[in-house]
């Protein structure tokens, strides 16, 4: 069966649709910025489960990955709008109060605007579609498809920690009982870099950039493809997220030579940035961002669409679908 | 129980959202020209019935009722944003293509770039939210709250056939089958006002607009509302979609005076467009329409928020939840 990136794909080639494929779109403005867009759609029992989470912690997530969307194009973010499709069980309570309580606390804290949206009922099941635009100077979009060999890659934060959250809320913790409640804060609270993103952004300092949603392994091959690039990541370097190493299942393909490494690689949802930066300017980047936690995780490589990665004694090749021995 | 536009007058006022309340955002662009944008969330037995419809219908209704609130700002729609949410059994089938057949036919007729949106499963209901946007001349995008005492109040084509369309659906009649396929299509496949929107937007000839999908009665309200003026219009002038008048059934609170006429006011989707002109650039906006199926209906008058209907010897007053007798 089709997947969405395939249909995706396939639109994006019939009906030559150019400006998809980015983290945002980038369209004109004026004579001395570009406009982004986005709009993330997040669907119950496919994307959240009401059981799982808050309204708050859903009203801030679902403005979080929209503006996580503006941060990976080095954009500011501006405003947004939301569309809501509501069942009448909810409706009849406080949730949606709360939903746009959480919605506005993140919305205020980055002075983005909420300038539309729609609202309507839903035979069942919570439906939200989370639009959001930014600005960046005029051609100075931070795009997936710039990264160039010889660049060093880093992300920012810690990696895993929303994926492990996940694993919890599935294995029946609760966020208001876990002891791992920073974790679950992860998946149903992330916080999306929007300083990190703009600075990056404004000082033209990363040659490309993308937000990890789908996880290292399979953004990081987003960037690989675009740019038609490869790279090599050191497991040395990747920053799990502490907390998460006791969680590691040791099930993923990728073996466990680091605890925690499987979750960091390839989970999804950090919602932290990964981007590349060009040698010369690695001095700058690290005064720019002295205050952030940012890692350099390995570098970019001329092997088009070959993404290795570096354990004590090994070299494995990861692609989208997963590890391959040599 | 809060009604959607009673949860939305009070955010507006919570929050201070002064950009929301009328068919789209206005976002200053450049020097020359601001934005707006609009979504429309629509969503599976809430907002159509996939037994009702065709894929390639639901595509182009999608766009359209965006189009149609780009129309009403008197803008030119330029980019668009679709996020699907899809049930898997309608994801194995063709039904996708198809709806985006439906969607980029229209978008192509009007030169609209699709330039994002998102593609995700959905447990059980078909969603879709319909983002578009458009572009005014600086400071000249038609508002709803700027009608003026004694201005002709207009609308274009023929109303209430959408709604028959309805009711014929309703009444178990099918799209293939009807005698009245064109009033099926109406509410199917609706044309949005997209040249009568931007020729009235470019030659600023309208004090007010608004698109027609909440019905006459109720659209006509929004104006009057928010521009603090009333209206008298004249049943004799409303121009009834001929073919409804053998539907009319007469259990409308609006009476029977003209058959179709209930239809006509009340029933909404119809995506005409109803605005209003200064006594003094009637002429201009005849000639500027002059290929253009207009009706002059009536007038804005100074008794705030009260809509006058004129039939015979009696004048009904009109109020967004039904009529009052004198």
């Amino acid at each position: 069966m089709e997947t969405e990136f395939g249909l995706i794909k396939r639109l994006q080639r019939k009906y030559s649709l150019e400006k998809i494929g980015d983290d945002c779109a980038v369209l004109p403005q004026n004579a001395k910025t570009d406009l982004v867009v986005t709009a993330d759609l997040l669907i119950e029992d496919i994307d959240f489960r009401l059981d799982w989470t808050k309204p708050e912690f859903l009203g801030h997530k679902a403005l979080a990955v929209s503006l996580s969307d503006i941060a990976a194009m080095g954009a500011a973010p501006v405003w947004s709008m939301l569309s809501i499709g509501v069942p009448e069980k909810i409706w009849k309570t406080d949730f949606v109060d709360k939903f746009y309580a959480g919605y506005f606390r993140l919305a205020k804290k980055f002075g983005v605007e909420l300038v539309g949206g729609d609202v309507s009922k839903s035979p069942d099941k919570l439906v939200i579609d989370s639009v959001a635009a930014g600005e960046t100077r005029k051609g100075k979009a931070v795009l997936r498809s710039t990264a160039k060999a010889g660049d060093a890659i880093f992300v920012t934060g810690k990696l895993g920690g929303a994926a492990a959250g996940l694993m919890l809320l599935e294995k029946g913790e609760t966020y208001e009982n876990s002891k791992y409640k920073k974790l679950i804060e992860r998946q149903l609270k992330p916080n999306p870099q929007t300083e990190i993103g703009r600075i990056l952004g404004e000082n033209r300092v990363a040659t490309s950039m993308i937000d990890l949603s789908d996880g290292l392994s399979g953004d990081l091959a987003h960037i690989c493809e675009l740019s038609q690039v490869g790279a090599k990541i050191f497991a040395e370097k990747i920053p799990v997220e502490p907390k998460i190493a006791v969680l590691e299942t040791g099930k993923s393909k990728t073996g466990k030579r680091k605890p925690g490494l499987a979750l960091a690689l390839d989970g999804g949802e950090d919602f932290e940035l990964l981007f590349t930066v060009a040698p010369k300017k690695i001095f700058q980047l690290e005064k720019l961002l002295a205050g952030h936690k940012i890692s350099r995780i390995g570098e970019v490589t001329a092997n088009a669409e070959i993404i290795e990665l570096v354990t004590d004694k090994k070299i494995d090749v990861l692609r989208p679908e997963g590890f391959r021995h040599f």
